[in-house]
C-alpha cells in the first residue's frame, strides 16, 4: 500500500512544483497559487517521506488502487487554487475534474474577466490530464482488457527490466511528441494573430482535446478562418494514437486502421452535414464547410471548442452531434469516448456474424490491423460497451432526479462520460454553461467525467467485493 | 421460387377469409372488407394456382425471401380494406404495418367514431402479427445466430420428417396457448365492465403486445383499476417466453431466467418510480402504483397501451421511460424491443469479463438456463445490438431531415424500431398522434418498425451482394 501512498505523493509534488510556477510567473493570481502549492507541498513532501522505501513490484489490486487515487488526488489537487481564489468547493472540483479528464464542460463564466494565472492553471490541468491519461492507458488498460490498449502491446510482451526500459523509453518518446505538437500548434497560433498567452493556452487545450479556452464565446472569439482551420487540424492531432507517431517517426510506418477510420467518418459526415446545413440556411458553403468541420471535429475528438451555437443548425445537426458525442477518437490518443478501434472492433464482428450465417461451419477470425483478434478481447468491448450505456444511462436518470429537463439529462450524461465537453440543450449547450446547475447534478457530472475517463472499469472494479476480498 | 409465391399466395387467402368474416360481421363496413377480400382472395388463388407443385425443402435463401415477403405481403394486404374505406395509401400502410409489428402507433384519430369493422381490423392485424411473429422467431432466428430463439432449439436437433413433425405439434401447441390466454383475457376484461366487442379487440391487442385501443385516450377511456390491473397482467404474460407456457403445461419447468429477470426488473423499477411520483406529485401510493405499474408495463413489453400522459410526471420519469423503450419483453412472445435474453448474455459476459480480469488463466464459460453459451452466439448479440443502434441512429437522423425535433426524431425512431408505441415529446407522446407527421417521416417510421420486428438482420440481409451472388 506504501507504493501507492508514494506515488500519490509524488504526483502532489509534481503539481506543487506547477503551482511554484504559477506564482512566479503570474503576479495577480500570486498568494492563491502559492498558498496552494505550500499547501500540498508539505503533504506532499510528508507522505513521502513517510512511505519512501525499496520499490516493490506492484499487484494488480495496488495497480487499480494506484490509478482511481491518482487521478483523485490530481483532481482534489487541482482544485485547490480554484477553491482559495474563491470558487465554492464543488465548482473548484468540477472545474478541476473537468479539466484533468479533458472534458472541458466549465462553470466558469466572465472569462474574459478572469486572472490569467487561473486560466493558465486550468489550461495545464488538460495538458497534464491528455498525457496522463496516455500513460494511464499504457500502464492499466491492457489488464483490463476491454479492448483499449493491449493490442499495442502484443509486440513487447517480454518480461521484467527489459519491459520496464521499453515502457520508460516509449513514455518518454510519447512525451515528447506531445511536447512538440503543442509547441508547434502554439507556434502556429501564435503566427495566425494570437497573443503568446492565448497561443500556448490553447495549444495545451487543443492537443489535449481538452477545450477550455479563454474566453466566454469559446474558439468563437477567433473570428479567423485560418485559426479555426488550424484548431481543426490539431484537435484531430490529438485524437490520433500516439503510438501511430512513434512508429511514423522511428518505423515509417504510417497505416493505421484507426486514424483512416476516423477520417474517413469525419470526412463523410462533415460533407453531408456541410450540404444539408448550407442548402437549408442558404450560407455560404466554403463557411459552412469550415464551421461544420470544427464543431464536429471538436464534438467527435471530444475537444469541446465551440465556434458557434450549433444547436442553431436545426434537429439535423442536433441528432448528428448527438450520436456523434458517443464516438470518441482513437485509443491511445487523449481523446475520450467509445474509440475507433472499439467501433472497428464491433463493425467486424457483426461482418462475421453475417458471414457466419452464410457459412455456418467455417472458422471467421475478426482481424485487427493484420493480427487475430482474441474472443478475451471482444468480450471485453461488449463489456465496456455495456458499462458505458449503464452509466449514462443511471446518470442521465440521476441528473434528472435533479430536476434537469429531458434533453439536458440525457446529453448531460452522454458528453460527460464521453469526456465531450458541451452537450445538447439550452443550458449547457455550446453556447450554454454549466455554472446554473445545482450541486449535486455538479458532482454527478463530476463522477460521470472521472468512471469516464478511466474507462468505467476501473473505477467499478474497486466498488466490488471481490476486489477487497481476495484480490 | 415458387415455394416463396405459393406460400405469400396462401397467406393471402386467409387475409381474404379474414375479410370475408369481417364482412359477414360487421355491416357498416361491409362493402370495404367485400371489395378488399375479393381483390386479395382473387390474387391469392392465381398465384397459388400458378406456382403450386410439389413441396421442396427451402434453401437459405428462400427462407430469408420468405420471411421477408410474407411480413411485406401481409403489410400491404393489411393496409388494403384501410386504403378501400379512404385513408391516404401511406396513412394506411403505416396503419396497417404498426398493427402486423405490433408497435400500435396510429395515425388515426376519432377512433370513438370509426367503425367497428375498421377497429376490429386493427386488433385482428395485432393478433396476428403476434402470432406470426412467435412462428417467424422458430423458424428463422435459429439461422441468423444473433441471440434471438437458437437457445430453445438445442433440445430438438434431430433433423427431417420428424423435426417438422415436433415443430408441428409445437407451433399448434403455441396457437392453443395464445388463444387461450386471449379468450381468458377477453372474459375477465368482460367481467370487469367492458362490452363485449371492446373485451374481444382489448384482448386480442393485449396478448399480442400491440397496444392498439379502440379510444382516443387509448386504455385510459376505461377509468377502472380493475380492468387497468388485468391489463397489466395480461401485458405481461404475452411478454413471456410461449414455451415457457409449453413447458411448464406439459412438463411442470416453471424455471425460467428470462422471465425472472423481467419481473425483478420490472419490480424495482415500478417500485422505484412509484416513490419518485408519489412523493413528487402528492398523489396517492396505490394509484400511482397502478398508473406506474400499467405504463411502465406497457412501454417494456412493447405494448403502448397509455392510461394517462406519464410525460406529464417530469423529466425523471421521460427519461426512465426513454431508456426502457430499448429493454423489451422475453424472447418467444410477441414483444420487441432488445429482449431480455440478449440483456442477460451481455450481462454475464460483462461479469465474465470482469473475472477474467482477476484471473487471466483461468476458462470462463457463459451459462444460460445451464447450457454453455457458444461464441457464435455471443457475437451475434453484439450483432443485433450493433445494428440495433445503427439502425435508430440513423432512422433518428432521416427523421430529424424530415424537419421534427431532437425529442420526436429519437424517440420516434426507437420506439418504431423496439415496436413499442409511443414515444416522447408533444407530437407522438402517449397522449399524441402520428397523424402530424408528413408521409416521407410515415414511410421511415414503417420500415423502422418493420426492420425492428423483423430483427433487422433478416432484412439487411438481402441489401447484400453477397445474398444474390452466391447464397
Amino acid at each position: 500500500m506504501n507504493v501507492v501512498v508514494f506515488v500519490n505523493a509524488v504526483l502532489m509534488l509534481l503539481l506543487a512544483g506547477l503551482m511554484a510556477a504559477e506564482a512566479l510567473v503570474f503576479g495577480e493570481s500570486r498568494e492563491v497559487f502559492l498558498l496552494a502549492g505550500v499547501i500540498l507541498g508539505a503533504l506532499g513532501l510528508f507522505l513521502a517521506a513517510a512511505t519512501r522505501g525499496p520499490a516493490r513490484r506492484l499487484t494488480l489490486r495496488h495497480t487499480f488502487l494506484l490509478t482511481t487515487s491518482v487521478w483523485l488526488t490530481a483532481g482534489v489537487a487541482g482544485a485547490l487554487p480554484l477553491f482559495i481564489w474563491g470558487m465554492g468547493a464543488i465548482d473548484a472540483l468540477f472545474e478541476s475534474v473537468s479539466g484533468l479528464t479533458t472534458t472541458g464542460a466549465t462553470v466558469l463564466s466572465g472569462l474574459d474577466q478572469t486572472p490569467r494565472g487561473i486560466l493558465m492553471w486550468r489550461a495545464l490541468l488538460q495538458a497534464v490530464g491528455g498525457v496522463g491519461f496516455i500513460v494511464t492507458g499504457m500502464a492499466l488498460l491492457p489488464i483490463l482488457r476491454t479492448g483499449g490498449m493491449q493490442l499495442f502491446r502484443t509486440e513487447s510482451s517480454d518480461k521484467g527490466d527489459k519491459e520496464l526500459a521499453t515502457a520508460t523509453r516509449y513514455a518518454g518518446a510519447t512525451l515528447g511528441v506531445y511536447s512538440g505538437l503543442i509547441v508547434l500548434c502554439g507556434l502556429i497560433y501564435h503566427i495566425g494573430g494570437m497573443n503568446v498567452f492565448d497561443a500556448i493556452t490553447h495549444a495545451l487545450t487543443t492537443l489535449s482535446t481538452g477545450g477550455y479556452s479563454n474566453y466566454d464565446a469559446s474558439f468563437g472569439h477567433f473570428d479567423s478562418a485560418f485559426l479555426q482551420w488550424v484548431a481543426t487540424f490539431f484537435m484531430l492531432a490529438g485524437a490520433v494514437p500516439f503510438a501511430w507517431y512513434i512508429r511514423a517517426l522511428y518505423r515509417r510506418q504510417y497505416a493505421s486502421e484507426q486514424v483512416a477510420a476516423l477520417l474517413k467518418t469525419l470526412a463523410v459526415v462533415i460533407l453531408a452535414l456541410t450540404l444539408w446545413v448550407s442548402w437549408q440556411s442558404g450560407r455560404d458553403f466554403m463557411e459552412t464547410l469550415r464551421a461544420v468541420s470544427f464543431n464536429l471535429v471538436s464534438v467527435v475528438t471530444t475537444t469541446g471548442y465551440a465556434t458557434e451555437d450549433f444547436l442553431a443548425w436545426g434537429p439535423v445537426a442536433i441528432t448528428v452531434f448527438f450520436f456523434f458525442t458517443a464516438m470518441g477518437g482513437c485509443t491511445g490518443s487523449t481523446a475520450g469516448g467509445g474509440k475507433m478501434m472499439r467501433w472497428i472492433l464491433v463493425f467486424r464482428a457483426t461482418v462475421a456474424a453475417l458471414r457466419r450465417i452464410r457459412y455456418p461451419h467455417r472458422i471467421i477470425t475478426i482481424r485487427y490491423e493484420g493480427r487475430p483478434v482474441s474472443e478475451d478481447v471482444l468480450s471485453g468491448v461488449i463489456t465496456f460497451f455495456m458499462f458505458y450505456f449503464l452509466t449514462v444511462a443511471a446518470l442521465a436518470v440521476a441528473l434528472a432526479l435533479t430536476g434537469l429537463d429531458f434533453d439536458t439529462s440525457i446529453s448531460g450524461a452522454l458528453t460527460a462520460v464521453a469526456n465531450v465537453g458541451p452537450g445538447v440543450g439550452t443550458i449547457i449547450g455550446p453556447s450554454g454553461n454549466f455554472a446554473p446547475l445545482d450541486s449535486t447534478a455538479k458532482l454527478l457530472l463530476t463522477f460521470g467525467m472521472f468512471v469516464g475517463r478511466l474507462e468505467m472499469l476501473t473505477v467499478y472494479v474497486l466498488f466490488t467485493r471481490r476486489f477487497w476480498r481476495d484480490f
